[in-house]
């Protein structure tokens, strides 16, 4: 992949249950080959290994809440981790009881792993930056669902100006020079002339960002947070067949997602989280779409390139 | 099945980690119609869907010992238990530190089952009887590990006399007679006439038995808790080439589990456990064969008819 990556493969799809066609949640999340896990169901190592995603890259995992369909991958990928020969830190980002429960399990089994773990608990305070690198800055913000539970954005910084190398050597420009070129600076040619930095250089692309909404109820005031992202997943547990036993359970339905999605503008809705009770998908699409077109399924092992 | 079904399923053939081929410990046993599950790793509810068992017909659960790969797979097992109505009670036999961590778990997601969880705690104190009924008894025993752990004996009770319904005419006996009969009793017939059971029945097939030994070190001292069963499974996490990492490890070879099996005179074999390392598990039947012949593979999906 290039270093540019900004690349979704989804590791399950499906709601509280596995279904024989789809895993509970999990997707993994490369920018720039950082890796990002995000949630981790009972038998997310088993995806990762029928996906071929190198497993042992993941260096940062966000648990969105504590419903065993979001987190009970975690303990067994940990340990294949440990078991596999990991030496390197990982940090998890989640709410505080999960430490507890690593704690206790890895008590009652004597283990100790050969690497550290590093513990982000995430919070309620709107906007709350979890990560951030030269490239990438990932924040939390709440969701409403029966437990404490938040979402995931991912936001690739400014990409540095291109340099068109022909332009180089027509204005006489040191090669020592592109790094200032790349971050929008003018230069002082071999010559003594200032040249322009627009002169020599084009902008990258836009930065990317990704939005993960899993678990929550139709619930309007997350659009601040997720506005104008290139794709936004929403979960729709159910369709508006089930509208009441949605808001009753704290979930959404395909219309409701698509409704979220309109209104903080984003590029692409990526929908997901189903209930096993729905066998065609294709029903949460022609539900979604009459709200906000651009829409598509998430099922296990699609990649998407964002 | 017929009701007299004694009948194992391989849900899980690997030691610590997963492989594509084989998932880590779990076994299904029916014994007439009860269904008994042994360990329980992570994605043991995929297998049992996988190999198309019916996991809500399983009411005893018995858990060797509280490494992750023999009951991560739990907390997600009775989560779906639940999420699909389960109404009726479940047992599970295991180290007291289990209950903490399902407690726990329940906890931190604010879930409550719709059913009751019995709780029967594994001790040290040789064999110790954890379940009885009119066909079946069940112990634990201690094995050898680095963490308390026990193994499981099934046994079949002495199953009633076949009652030969031609001569049931033939002597004029009543069919209310018929249970005194099937339990070895003489009866009166019609005509007042004793009838000597061994003239109108015949012995039915032995009582048969399982034993369960994972994970462990060699241990001749479990010789006599499973003396001449049917079938053994006996772990062999490793080769006689890693003979000084099983001991390390607390772990066996597959020769010496085929040592195990001799000493306890036991009918057949059956070898699982195996350590990721190797790929071709002829090697463990090879190992294992001079020492004792009648072995074979514990490999996922494998049905056994004990």
């Amino acid at each position: 992949m290039s270093s540019q990556a900004f690349d979704l493969l989804i590791l399950g799809s499906s709601s509280a249950s596995p279904t024989s066609e789809r895993n509970p949640s999990a997707q993994l999340l490369n920018i720039s080959e950082r890796y990002f896990l995000i949630d981790c169901a009972e038998a997310t190592q088993i995806q990762l290994r029928r996906f071929k995603a190198k497993f042992q890259a993941i260096d940062h995992i966000f648990i969105s809440h504590l419903h065993g369909d979001h987190f009970f991958g975690l303990p067994g990928l940990l340990s294949s981790m440990h078991l596999l020969g990991r030496k390197q830190d990982i940090t998890i980002y989640c709410p505080k009881e999960l430490k507890e429960v690593m704690d206790l399990l890895n008590n009652v089994s004597d283990t100790r792993f050969n690497y550290k773990i590093n513990w982000v608990f995430t919070n309620n305070d709107g906007l709350n930056l979890l990560f951030e690198d030269d490239k990438v800055e990932v924040y939390s913000f709440p969701l409403k669902h029966r437990i404490f539970c938040t979402g995931f954005l991912f936001k690739e910084k400014p990409l540095p100006r291109k340099v068109d190398k022909y332009k180089l050597d027509k204005f006489r420009i040191s090669t020592a020079d592109i790094m200032l070129l790349k971050n929008g600076f003018d230069v002082v040619n071999k010559d003594g002339e200032t040249i322009k930095n627009e002169t020599v250089t084009f902008s990258a692309r836009n930065p990317k960002s990704y939005a993960y909404c899993s678990d929550t109820i139709y619930n309007p005031k997350i659009v601040d947070f997720i506005k104008g992202v290139d794709l936004l997943y929403h979960e729709c547990t159910f369709l508006n067949d089930k509208k009441e036993r949605a808001a009753q359970t704290f979930h959404s339905t395909a219309e409701q997602a698509a409704e979220i999605a309109k209104s903080a503008n984003v590029k692409q809705l990526l929908l997901g989280h189903f209930s096993a009770r729905y066998g065609d998908l294709d029903q949460f699409i022609a539900e979604a779409k009459p709200v906000f077109d651009n829409c598509l399924l998430a099922t296990d092992g699609k990649r998407i390139s964002i």
